[in-house]
Formats: structure tokens, C-alpha cells, sequence
């Protein structure tokens, strides 16, 4: 699929390319660059090389239509996006009195001293419009390297995110040709794995397939993007979509499965509780990252030892004697008992074996089992997850418990 | 710092050149290269783009020593890496009689179908060395592109990351040249703001310094790194780091607090409890990443609601109603609870308004009091956190906890 705006983003930062920090800013541009329909089709990392990113921007300035850099706006020695860029378009930098006096104010403002370092943040390339930081110190810019519009944005995300969104966004939408129609439709699926989807798919998956089908997969959860630019084709292949792949899909609005979990408790007032043992908090805390889940969660248990699990909710110690922490009798136990405890209508426990240490030939790491309990009615099931690792147990095991839950209230 | 061996990390994908998913691999492989000596310039990111990719590898192949390429090595027809890099070694891909047989043996060991699809990937660049998968059923390889070694790794991190330490790394340790001594010092800092640290840095940041210094921020954490090829030097510099930067220094070793304080916790036998409001058991999570933990930790509160707080930790109702649920006294008797009812010697309670609701202009979104209480002596002390997000104040408040909890250990 082509597109009439070709663009680069760029990370710079030693930091970056050495591995020590991770890029985010990048993916998220991309994503809402293709909201503008702007393609993507090269994200670098460079680092702090100001040679190197002076060369890229002349580089994007013959070849591309846009470029976006991030970090390198920073107070320190290092910050070498200004200097780059400003030779890049063939100009010096001049420092700017509304930028410094933003500056100041800012700073003060937050009780916080004005550092000589922060200074060189208000120089900008002569003829560069500067973009405005409303949460951070350094302000962006926008320029232009031969036949492409350069932007420059703070590294920190929340700021870069920020500048883009009121400031860059904007302007972008003015200065771009007009984006060429394209649908997209978006599924989130969770229980089927990549491969078999792939064979399930057929052709639908071919580089040249109209809708074309991308697919990518974490934590077990797969995100499908049909993209057509006819609109009728769209929704037909959507509709066979639905038909082949029901049984798994979960959203077509998000993959976060604790935020489409969170909006069902919330939409129907139902109150959740949760008892957590091997995922440790994991299963409460993405579940607590919602404003207003209050409105129906207060009540999560971390039951690490079995001494908790018998105090907090009631497990009988016969049954952990019986069958083990790690046993769906004590799944239920804990859910029941994290059900009463909190009052809630849901409850839903985990225990598991996240390992490395732990497993035995009948109970391998890995071994996590689940139970709900709604209105009183308990459920429970197990699975035995083939990822390797801890974190990747733990977050397969949290994945499945939101997916239980779900299927739970809409069965 | 030139280094004898320069190299690329592409990482292949629309799914990440669209910002549908993050790169996590090359941030990984660039921290391990550099190990080896190796110093990586640049980091791309491309979409399935066999042409583009083909064009990558030849230009390495003219530029560099190495470039290593992850993903695009799935069952799927838009994993292109196989073919690309065979082009761009002139060469064509052939089935490998010995990876058909592994992956067939692999998928029927964990009663997994084999796909059609499947087959793709036993196919290999003519005269390409096989590395083999452990954990997955793509295998890698490497290949000589003119004056590059060139090799392919999978996408999925886990993967990925076995392959490199069991395969690549030590064949880049056979083929590359001996690596020039570069000596690190590693410092992980918390509770000072970057651009204060970079005003009490004067021109040990400078780009020509020797050791040369380069620090980054996230989360409030600090990490700075000093390098030099001088041992005796670095040695002297690290002396003085620790001198003026002492008073923030949690770590040499790890950037991670949870991790810090787990080890700490651990070698002296204390146990701890947790109990969390507005975290919602982001502490709890974070300490149970660590296999073994369990031998301290056991219980753990998410005490979301008031009633909560209550019935699980005791807390006097007429507290919360006096001074409500995000204060001070209401911190100390959430740790006092958790103390008793879990008989830890060390609690560590935190309650605040994460926002972006609940804030008062006298308790304003960001206000956060701790509770430590340590064989049954307690401290409090609140912050307030001008940065922004729900996010984000949970993650400074889950970092400020585990720095309170680490200090109160080591006084």
C-alpha cells in the first residue's frame, strides 16, 4: 500500500543505542503518524552522534517527506539534536527569549533552581517554529531539510507524547497532502497460537492480499489489522473474520484484556475481588490502572505463603495438606474465600508454579490453576503454559485469568 | 571510543514499523554485544520489506563487520528475512533435511500440530551455518554478506535471547577480534532530579571527557556509566562519584530497587509484608519476580478500599474519617496492620491519589504517604509528585516505597 507521506522517526541517545534505555517513543509516533497516513518506513536509533543525525536529516531531506527525532533536547553536553539538525538545514543556532523565559518561569514555578545547563534548552535553529512544552523543560521545533519537514520532540515520553498531540499533530494535519482513504479493522484474540492462526488464515495472510492481514502476537494475545482501502471489501472480510475466529476474539477495540475486562465490571456494576498467590499483585494492579475501577474493585489478596492463604481466605489447611497449594480445590478455596471476605460478586484466584524452582514430574513449572467464583457459583480449570520463565508464566497466567474472568461474565 | 568491530540490529517487522509492537530485542543484543566489544551505531527498524531488508544487508556487508537481524523468521508468508538475506548473499535458500526433522520433533513432543506453514522455516540460505532453537521453532542462522557476518535470530524475545548466549555469542567470541579493554563503573541513583545531577556533574559530561559519563532517567532511577580504556583513571573518577553522589547511590550493580531491596532482604532473613492502596499491588508484584522470594515474603494487602483497609489491616475507622485515607497516620496504621497480621518484621504501606480524579487543592493528584515499620517501629513521610499520569505516579510511588524500605534497613 502506498502512501503519499514517507517518514522517518528517529531515537537519539547513547544511552539508546547502547542498549541501556528502550526506545517506546518511536512506536508510539509511528502509530499515530498512521493515523495522518503517514507510512513509516524506517525507525533508527542512533546515538548521541552528532554527525551522524546531521547526515540522516540531510539524508531524509533528499528521500523522504518527513522526519521526526526525538531526545537530544536535554540540558547536558550530550543533547546534540539542536546543533545537528541547525547544520543539517544549513543554519546556526540562535537562542530564543520567549523559550528562555518559558523556561524560567517553568522552573520557578516548581520551586526548582534554574541550572546554566538548562539554558542551551532555548536555543533553536534561526527560521525554526518552536513547538511549546507544556510538561517539561526543553520546547521542540519544526524546520525544514530540503524537500522534508524536520520536527525535533523531547525524549521523555510523557513530554514527547504531550508535544505531539497539541502542538505537532496539528500542524502536521495542516502541511500534509491530504491522507489517501484506508479502513482498517482491528481484532484482539487470546487462546490461539500464532501458528495455527496462520494456517487458519490461509491466504488471507499474503503479502499481496487485499484486505491485507497482519498479525502479531504477546503474552498470548494476537492483534489482527485487516487494511483495505475499499470499504466494502473491508467489512466483508471482516465479517468472515468474526465468523472463523469467534471463538477467540475478545475485543475489536483493545488488547489489553484487564481493560476490556474493567469496562464490563464497570458497565454492569459488577465488584471484582482477586487472590493472587505466584502472580504475585500482577492480576490487582493491571486491573487497578483504570480511573474509577474503585467503583468496583477494593479488595485484592496477595496470599504468597499457604499461612495466608488459610488467614487472609479461609483455605482449609486440610486441603492444602490434601492437594497442595497449587490445585484447583484450592484455586476455588481462595476464590470463595476472597469472594466472602471482600463481599464482591466476582472473584477470581490464581496458584501456580511461575518456577524456575518448584516443579515436579506431576506438578511442572508452569502448572497454574484458576478459579472464579460469581454469585456464589465457583468454576476452576488449569492450564499447563509451555513458555519458558517466570515473568512470562506469570504474565501468561494473569492473560488467562482475565480471559476466564471475561468469558465468565458473558457466558 | 572507537571499537575494532562496528554492527547494526535491525529488527524486522510491520507490525513494528507501525508501532503495533515494541522492539525490545535490539536494546537487549546491543547491551550483550557490547560485552563482546562490539559498539553498535545504529538500530533500524524496517516492516516486512524483503527489498529493503536485502538492501540493508548489502550495505552492512560493505560498511560493517556485523549486523545482526531479528524476526521475520516465523511460519508465516510475510517472514521475510530468509529470503532477503539469501539475496543479499547471492545466494538461494534451500531445505534444511536436518531443521525439518528438529521442528517436526519439536511441535509433536508438546502435542502441537505441524503446519504447512511450519515448513517455511526449515528453509536456509545455500552454505548458511544453522544456530538451533531451543525454545522455539524457528531456527537462526548466519552467513558471511561481503566484508559482514550476518546473522538471523528469531523475533520472540525469549527466544531470541537463548539463541544469541547459546549459539551466537559464542561464535562471535571465536570469529570477531580481541576486544579493546573498556573498563565500565555503573551507578544507579534515586532521588535527584537529572538535571540537578548534570549541574553537579560540571565537565565530567563533557563529550571529550575521560572516563567519559553519560546518565539516564527512568522512573526516578538514575543510571550513569562511566567508561574508560585507563583503569587507574576510572578507578579515581568512581572514587569521586561516590564521594559527591553518595547520598543517592542505591547500587553499582542493579538499576532495579525491587531487585535491590529482594537481596537485601534475603541475605539478612527479614521477612516483609506489603500493603498498597493507589499501587493496587505493583510493590507485591515487583518483589515476586524474584525465585526465593517466598523465603521473606508471603502476604501481601492491596487495600483499595477503605473497608478494606479496615477489616484487612486494622485501621481505625475513626482515622480515616479524621484524616482521611490518604495521610500520614492512616500510612503508619496500614503498616502496622500489615506487620501484625503477617508478623513480618518489616511492612512497608503506601496510600495517595494517582489521579487524574481525587485530588483536593489540599491533597492535589501526586500527594503519596509511605508507612514503613521495621520490628515494630514506625516512620512516615509523604511526597509529592509533579509528574503526570496515573502511570506514572503509581510507578514513583512503587520506586519511592522500595527506597524508604531499603534506606530504613540500612540505617
Amino acid at each position: 500500500m502506498s502512501a503519499a507521506v514517507r517518514a522517518w522517526i528517529v531515537a537519539s541517545g547513547d544511552e539508546l543505542v547502547q542498549g541501556r534505555g528502550l526506545d517506546t517513543n518511536s512506536a508510539w509516533l509511528a502509530r499515530e503518524l498512521g493515523e495522518l497516513g503517514v507510512e513509516t518506513r524506517r525507525m533508527l536509533v542512533i546515538g548521541d552522534d552528532e554527525a551522524g543525525l546531521r547526515a540522516l536529516a540531510e539524508q531524509a531531506g533528499r528521500e523522504l517527506e518527513l522526519l521526526v527525532v526525538t531526545g537530544g533536547l536535554g540540558p547536558t553536553l550530550d543533547d546534540v539534536t539542536r546543533a545537528a539538525l541547525a547544520a543539517a538545514a544549513g543554519v546556526e543556532l540562535v537562542e530564543d527569549a520567549g523559550a528562555l523565559a518559558t523556561l524560567r518561569e517553568w522552573l520557578a514555578a516548581r520551586g526548582r533552581p534554574f541550572s546554566e545547563s538548562n539554558r542551551r534548552q532555548a536555543f533553536l535553529p534561526r527560521g525554526a517554529e518552536l513547538l511549546p512544552n507544556a510538561v517539561g523543560t526543553a520546547p521542540g521545533f519544526l524546520l525544514r531539510c530540503a524537500g522534508a519537514l524536520v520536527a525535533a520532540l523531547p525524549g521523555p515520553p510523557r513530554e514527547m507524547q504531550r508535544m505531539f498531540t497539541d502542538e505537532l499533530r496539528p500542524r502536521l494535519e495542516r502541511a500534509l497532502p491530504p491522507r489517501p482513504a484506508r479502513e482498517l479493522a482491528r481484532f484482539y484474540l487470546f487462546g490461539l497460537p500464532e501458528s495455527n492462526f496462520a494456517d487458519r488464515c490461509g491466504d488471507w495472510m499474503a503479502r499481496d492480499a487485499d484486505p491485507l492481514l497482519g498479525v502479531t502476537a504477546h503474552s498470548g494475545v494476537l492483534s489482527a489489522q485487516l487494511a483495505s482501502a475499499d470499504a466494502a471489501r473491508l467489512a466483508a472480510r471482516a465479517d468472515e473474520f468474526r465468523e472463523r475466529f469467534g471463538e477467540w476474539i475478545f475485543s475489536e477495540k483493545s488488547g489489553d484484556q484487564a481493560r476490556v475486562l474493567a469496562d464490563l465490571l464497570l458497565e454492569r456494576g459488577i465488584t471484582v475481588a482477586t487472590a493472587e498467590s505466584c502472580t504475585g499483585g500482577l492480576l490487582a494492579q493491571r486491573l487497578t490502572q483504570f480511573p474509577g475501577i474503585s467503583a468496583v474493585f477494593g479488595w485484592g489478596f496477595v496470599s504468597y505463603a499457604n499461612a495466608a492463604k488459610q488467614d487472609l481466605l479461609g483455605v482449609d489447611p486440610a486441603l492444602l495438606e490434601e492437594h497442595g497449594a497449587v490445585s484447583l480445590p484450592v484455586a476455588e478455596a481462595m476464590a470463595r474465600g476472597a469472594a466472602q471476605r471482600s463481599g464482591a460478586r466476582l472473584s477470581i484466584a490464581i496458584t501456580g508454579i511461575a518456577g524456575p524452582e518448584g516443579g515436579t514430574p506431576e506438578k511442572p513449572v508452569g502448572l497454574v490453576c484458576f478459579a472464579t467464583c460469581l454469585d456464589g457459583v465457583l468454576q476452576s480449570t488449569e492450564r499447563r503454559f509451555v513458555v519458558r520463565g517466570r515473568d512470562l508464566i506469570r504474565e501468561f497466567a494473569a492473560q488467562t485469568a482475565l480471559d476466564l474472568a471475561r468469558r465468565r461474565l458473558l457466558d
